[in-house]
């Protein structure tokens, strides 16, 4: 015994959400049909819009529906002389939301992950070396997450970027803002001594 | 700053899923963007087909494209005398995965909930009053779950029902098949005690 075809469908395919489970996926399909239809409608149109027109830009592989991103198109950012180059679209949004960084991004969609059969080819470094050739770019920042696989990707990107006359850092490694050193753990405590900077009054 | 339009919309639409909020959506949308489409554009068609199609069966209210389900179709079931009352879909499977039920179903598809706005009429219980009318029933059985909520609800049918010539039966209470006195709760135990049975050789 088993639900009728198409529900079993609509439970299948629900499945294909990362984190969603036979028990999340019924679960799901079972509110849309009861309680939210006019949502389930508005998701599935929506889904057929986003898988068709979602391309990334063209300058630095951003989600956007045009060939440019917003801030690729913006004005002020065409000639910025720095390029920070991030995991993810979410990591542009975190940075941006600073207010600190007026240059333009380059996102890799991911980090070198051997085991998950991510090589460099996926991260579109092909592009990143037609962006640095253009000599725009007197400083590359490398924002990648500090973890293993992100220090990897950062470091595989550096020795890449050093063919090229432009300046390489690494964005800082220390205790975060209102942190307890008590509570940080030994790496980032190592991290935040090593790097240490003149106090400046 | 945010993503580009037709990503937030993507996002937003992913939070009407049930359990979802703000970053689970926007990791959906960015997996289903970089590593599935295909699996993006097969959840969208079927999204559309399910919401338009999947309705309620006639008679015992679970989810089907047609308009009687398998289990209210199947000629075996057509002349039952049991119908069992259960809360969702889910439930008629778990049941059905049993093999000791072959009478038919009804779905109330919710319970009762006051706070949550979910009263009788949500429930269908004039479809459930019509086919008790039809006297085909010699017995109820309220399979609600053994929740308050449920207990109130089978409660409620269970008064609904004695107006019919019917035998009303609930499931039993007591601990379950594998379980260790220890650790069951006090009332399910008090519940085993007291719904007792003679030893049967």
């Amino acid at each position: 015994m088993k639900f009728s075809p198409l529900v079993q469908e609509l439970i299948d395919s629900l499945k294909c959400l990362p984190g969603v489970g036979a028990k999340s996926a019924q679960r799901m399909a079972f509110h849309l049909l009861e309680r939210n239809r006019r949502g389930g409608s508005k998701l599935s149109q929506t889904l057929a819009l986003a898988m068709e027109n979602i391309g990334h830009c063209e300058q630095c592989r951003n989600f956007t529906e045009e060939a440019l991103c917003e801030i690729c198109q913006s004005p002020k950012r065409k000639i910025a002389t720095q390029l920070c180059i991030v995991e993810t679209p979410a990591d542009v949004i975190a940075i941006e939301q600073t207010g600190e960084f007026q240059g333009r991004y380059f996102v890799l969609m991911g980090h070198l992950s051997p085991l998950d059969g991510i090589g460099p080819d996926d991260l579109g470094l092909d592009i990143l070396e037609k962006q640095l050739a253009t000599g725009q770019f007197t400083e590359v920042i490398l924002a990648t997450n500090p973890t293993v696989e992100g220090e990897a990707t950062a470091h595989f990107i550096a020795e890449l970027t050093q063919t090229h006359d432009v300046e390489i850092s690494r964005i800082a490694h220390g205790v975060p803002v209102g942190g307890e050193l008590e509570y940080v753990d030994g790496n980032t405590l190592a991290h935040a001594l090593s790097g240490r900077k003149n106090y400046s009054f």
